[in-house]
């Protein structure tokens, strides 16, 4: 979407920001990621468990997306055997609700 | 990612439902044309100009896309020369201020 707007017109500011939205909310299992995490901080095998489906190759990359992204940070700590997680960053949790009530729309469009 | 999902393990209601919400948000330029039509109808040739950066054969799928996921209502009227206008359903209507929502959070992640 970008590239064909950066060649036909001038960047709109505000589509700008609809397509950085875009790319937090469509990239695969993204959304479901950050649900599963909500205001928790989850080590990796935990998202794993909860979300059975996704295979692990996609479930780094879309982790490595979101925390790209900003909306997710990843922490280490030193112990031992060493530990990691993921939460939502400052950011990721201010849109959090916003992004919850995307759900609502599905299920008003669901019905028949 | 339903694929996925239907043979790896049963459905969950809750994402068939981020998954329609996903079908509405995500096909290309479909929320930019949301956003366009807000609470208003609009003919073709209106959309065609509000939107330079979309091509005609890609505005033409994406507003059937629209119309038949039931977010979009194409009205035809019975004028000399004939009439076409869209605009939102009533669905469409009720879920548009939580997608409005969605470009301040674009806005929010693209600041420093």
């Amino acid at each position: 979407m970008n590239d064909q707007v950066s060649k036909q017109q001038p960047i709109d500011p505000k589509h700008l920001a609809l397509q950085k939205t875009l790319d937090i909310i469509c990239g695969k299992w993204r959304l479901y990621i950050i649900y599963q995490l909500g205001t928790e901080a989850r080590r990796y095998g935990e998202l794993r468990r909860m979300i059975p489906a996704i295979s692990e190759k996609v479930l780094i990359q879309e982790l490595k997306a979101l925390v790209s992204l900003g909306v997710v940070e990843k922490k280490s700590y030193n112990e031992v055997p060493p530990r990691v997680d993921y939460s939502l960053t400052e950011k990721g949790l201010q849109v959090l609700p916003t992004l919850l009530k995307l759900t609502a729309i599905g299920e008003l469009f669901l019905e028949p």
